[in-house]
């Protein structure tokens, strides 16, 4: 298949209003008014960001999934996407053909469709950036610079699922049944971007972001952009099920788990007062929401253990 | 440097309204009332599209260039853009503020600036992915599918300089003189988008593109999305004297420069009353307007020569 038969078949039954059928040099979009548009861009590059011989509609998802992610954190609603892979010639049979399924099926679970893109040979590792555009209201998307001394830091979800998941994929865990490794691995090859939740933080939330390269070094970026600094109690963290069950089988998996990347679940602060309100939501959204520690004066994140006592071992998430 | 030194010193001197600085998940821009927005990517990998070696700052401008003349050709004036690099961790020393450099000098030429990207890591050939946005007033932009039997079949300035500026880089051209070698290696090195013309074209041209594949398969796209045929005399078509040189040394050049892309000059049609229009504006803009043809009925694009027979060899550009 050529590009343009690829485009014709693919990647045409994915595009919606403002692709103009994919036939022009470019997309022609409106943005309503009162909205502004919000802008991310992720690149993934076979045996950094993902396995070689992953799944190609798993990948496809996790593609998108990763840019509505950042959507979610800023508080917008996803509107449309770019697409642009660089391949290599030698695809297998159907590689592609799943590749767009697997954006296809998670078109329709986030509201979101293609409208424009390229599409090139590389004699190298794969290369896939897709950028997604989403619209919210003006001035309410949400900054990592808005937190105050005080506020407490929330985290959506279970953090740690996603580095124990790559463990088992790439090393095992023993001791694990197949259902605790299948869960942890799943959290790795497939994130879901908490949307709703960041909706729902605008003009609740203080400061908002995804967790992509681990608690410690995201955190960071909230310490360093607000000014201020933060104190983390480990002990609550929120673990799922299957990675606390990981962590009894090896204590030395907490570490890993507290520090591991790749949860795309939100991290953000709110003022105290909104305690009650934060957690009804997260119980309204069927979404775990947990208070993990709070903001305060000073320049960096501490981490203290069940006793007050810190931690110094929890790095940002380096790729494999 | 890791990548938030990085973004810090090379990129965030890049980056303008809407880019938050950087230091958020994603950009938030606003789109003034009555424009739309139009949005284009295009990716370049090493040893596909640019050759192994070239000179950053040149490679930068052109990865910008080629997606604003996508803008160019839809009429829509730059505003911003995000960009993603997938590059090896052993870079010259220099290489990146060369880069950005290069960024920095068009994005002063072209009144267009950064808000936003990825940078990571491959163990593979570089692969660069740039998206640009314009803004047209709403319902204004030009498409490739509005040309109607009859019209004038127009390119802006001259077309083969590239293809054949290639060859000299790649192999040479022997008997050029080392000014025609150059300028012809220029134009293949570092397109001039047709931005100001394309600004004007709106309302004018009834279907526009962007000359990269080269003019039979531009061309084609022109014809299938319109339903329409068309005819285009190659004794019309604008040779730069450069070009001119290269072709009288060696005439099998002649269907080489005929056919070559990654010219990024316009290719648009016009009613044919609108020619006088067409060419006083190619006067006033400095840049010369050619007409070479006219749409007809049919489906597909015949090329016919001095003695109006017909030229069958003119092949869509292939990447080397």
């Amino acid at each position: 298949m050529d590009e343009f038969a690829r485009i014709d078949r693919l990647f045409r039954p994915l595009a919606g209003p403002g692709a103009r059928n994919l036939a022009d040099d470019a997309a022609v979009l409106a943005v309503p008014a009162g909205q502004e548009l919000v802008i991310t861009t992720d690149t993934m590059v076979e045996g950094i960001h993902f396995l070689p011989n992953s799944t190609p509609d798993l990948l496809a998802r996790k593609l998108l999934r990763v840019n509505l992610s950042d959507l979610a954190a800023m508080g917008a609603q996803p509107y449309f996407y770019t697409l642009s892979t660089a391949l290599p010639a030698d695809l297998p049979a159907g590689w592609l053909e799943s590749f767009a399924a697997g954006l296809n099926a998670d078109q329709g679970c986030y509201g979101i469709h293609l409208v424009g893109g390229d599409s090139v040979r590389t004699d190298g590792p794969m290369v896939l950036t897709l950028a997604a555009h989403g619209l919210v209201e003006a001035g309410t998307a949400i900054g990592r610079d808005g937190a105050r001394a005080g506020d407490l830091i929330c985290v959506s979800g279970t953090v740690g699922d996603a580095v124990l998941g790559l463990r088992v994929l790439q090393r095992g865990i023993p001791g694990l049944t197949g259902g605790v490794a299948d869960h942890l691995a799943g959290r790795y090859r497939l994130p879901a971007p908490r949307c709703a939740l960041g909706r729902r933080l605008r003009g609740l939330a203080s400061a908002c972001l995804d967790l992509s390269d681990g608690l410690a070094g995201d955190l960071d970026h909230i310490c360093s952009t607000s000014g201020l600094g933060a104190r983390v109690d480990l002990s609550e963290l929120p673990f799922s099920e299957a990675a606390a069950t990981a962590i009894a089988t090896d204590h030395d998996l907490f570490a890993e788990a507290a520090a591991g990347g790749d949860d795309y679940e939100l991290l953000f602060t709110v003022a105290p007062d909104d305690r009650d309100a934060v957690l009804a939501l997260g119980e309204e959204l069927g979404l775990r929401v947990t208070v993990i520690g709070a903001m305060e004066q000073g320049r960096v994140a501490r981490f203290l253990d069940r006793d007050g006592r810190p931690v110094t071992a929890l790095q940002g998430w380096r790729h494999f």
